[in-house]
């Protein structure tokens, strides 16, 4: 079953390696199926490296195993608490990628000072509060995306498709799996510029019609970069 | 038309790819035919794998498409513009290159304090300022190559091939497409250069008679670098 | 003799190599037969291309040649220490990786303030003191090995399979030479992410029990991340 | 004539590519047959794509061309100065490599901190003084390299063999041009380790017993790294 997604999430998660984003199995990505409320993952701890298509795990919204042969990915429930919260999102990305991993670990949102990251990202990319030690002892994987839940209150996370878990590393999304590796390919492209651009000059803004222009450019109801405009 | 033209064009935009500048289809490179008052441009956000020569489109001086089956880049107008502003300019690129786009983020000009920068770029990179939010609205791309022109008052463009956008990214100049290449390339490399060498000692500088010595060697009346002296 | 383990040794040097974590000669991976108290590891200053499996060199507790045509790595002595010292240690590795080696010169721990690192390291990676005049001159290479297992008193060895030789680079171990690369390359991974964190916020931290979870997933008697938790 | 001595110094320019050292044309490497008195180098301005052994121009102590259809590289004459003041140097390299420019433009010697270092450089790597107009005016070329002997005054070249030409990048030099190569690489992971061990700790020092160490057990009368004790 959900053939078509295994590919798409197997290719998915070879292109995580391919740019650069994941060191031996430190990423995982997804793809939900929202009308059979399946959700299909990397398998836990499983090398890139010989991996193929059908190695990929099915679960359902709790988390159980449909289909697959492997444990899914340890980080499935942070996925699931992402599709449950955001009616939206067809495919969910986390990696530990180098610069993105710098910023949550130093617990700062990275800010929206460049059209590369605001062509993507409308807001800055925001970091979430550390959590407490009842939730890292009762259900850590699950209560990693009810913070990035919490911290989306007042946001719009299509607009901002994307988050830094504190002390952790970042988790992306978007309307389908390959929508979500592009923005961790953002993330962590936005986090290394602005760590460059903060050691030139720590006073740093963009205007925010700026912002406004570049995100609507390419998102807004009248885009018109690329072929495509829908 | 311009068969020789698309050839160069498309080579250039493979180019950047290939230096490390660009990441999707975060740049673009074109041409000018100065006599026929036509440009050759890269189409927008069609992927640098699969695209072929005869998928650069054609465009006139106004931005009407002449030739070609897809949209011109987005940025065509700000090309447009650099082509009409600098008699001596026929390629031009743009890129989303890390350092140099940190330095644009910074809205810091990039100093002119080595021998890499000088055999080049006889002045300082410099970065534009902050576009008002009419003119973000109104034109944004033509807009872009306005404030580039506005920068170079007092600049001579075939000097310095080449400047930052306040907030966005490089652009770069030249001859003909291949050197505005090269300039991009020079560009990403002095801004890392210079990052690094601010961060061991923010107080920097250059001897006048040395960046002149060093621009000259290569560009000046009397140059005497490479096997071609002309 | 030996053939098994001279052949993962063999292949644990050539992937420092392939992690980009050795230049030219410096580093080497070595494993120990603790049954038979012998050490198998990469000859001195032999480049990588070229080597085989059967230019390993088989040295016992002592440090004496036991088969091969090579001198064993000039490293040896500080290998031999740390299999003395740590008794599941089946593997070890050094290399002057780029940012590991900068802590190392720097002088100070890595902090362990994301989870990348808690994955694998409990603790910091702890850096060694400064070694006398004395070590210096008269063992150098064995009392490079005693001041890291002198640095370990009140540390879990297997909890913490790293450290930083003071003004020299990482040393690693494992249970085998696999597990010493995996370390090898852990170590360079967290080293440059909190180089770049500490870059953008200095005061940093991660708490108690987010440390704990992540070492405990992944090594605890609960563990649960990958498809075998032995 | 010189053929093998062509050979090296061809394969000697196409692995300052390799080893990441070069971009486009900015960098050169030559060898000194000292016996003759004839220098063979790079030619100016030729890309390394399409170059052959060939294409190497051989030039006497005056630097006149003996042989070769290409005018040699525009840094001949640095090259003969350093050939000429140090009785040992057999080859030499110059490059702009990232790190090691950023020094040299940020006017700072390398100081020698670590054991990478050490075990090719005695010494911190100098920075030259920056040169006067007269001498950028008069015989550019020749006066940076009469900086650097100058710059080694009290200072044994065969010990540190590289320099850092202050504003412009770095020049080394060992027994034949493989070792100028070598050291070539290591000041530019000098440079990296330092510019990075600096901004975790601006207070950095080596023990001096340290770096006698590791500089003698690999150049001393007593040395023991490697296979051959030559």
């Amino acid at each position: 079953m959900l053939h078509t997604l295994k590919q798409q999430v197997f290719i998915a998660n070879l292109s995580l390696v391919k740019h650069g984003l994941v060191v031996f199995t430190w990423g995982n990505a997804s793809a939900f199926d929202r009308e059979r409320g399946l959700m299909v993952i990397k398998p836990s701890g499983v090398p890139y490296e010989g991996m193929t298509a059908g190695d990929m795990t099915v679960v359902d919204l709790d988390g159980k195993v449909v289909e697959g042969r492997y444990k899914p990915s340890s980080d499935s429930p942070t996925h699931l608490e992402l599709y449950r919260a955001f009616p939206n999102a067809g495919g969910a990305v986390h990696t530990h990628s180098t610069y993105a991993t710098a910023w949550a670990q130093a617990g700062i949102d990275i800010p929206n000072i460049g059209t590369t990251h605001a062509d993507y990202f409308k807001d800055d990319i925001p970091c979430t509060r550390a959590m407490t030690q009842e939730e890292v002892e009762a259900d850590y994987e699950a209560a990693t995306g009810r913070v990035i839940v919490e911290r989306f209150a007042g946001l719009n996370p299509d607009h901002t498709p994307g988050a830094l878990v504190r002390n952790h590393g970042p988790f992306s999304w978007g309307k389908d799996v390959d929508a979500a590796v592009v923005h961790a390919v953002v993330i962590e492209q936005a986090a290394k510029m602005a760590y460059v651009a903060l050691g030139l000059n720590p006073q740093l803004q963009m205007n925010e019609h700026l912002i406004r222009k570049h995100f609507n450019r390419k998102h807004g109801p009248k885009a018109y970069y690329g072929q495509n405009n829908k």
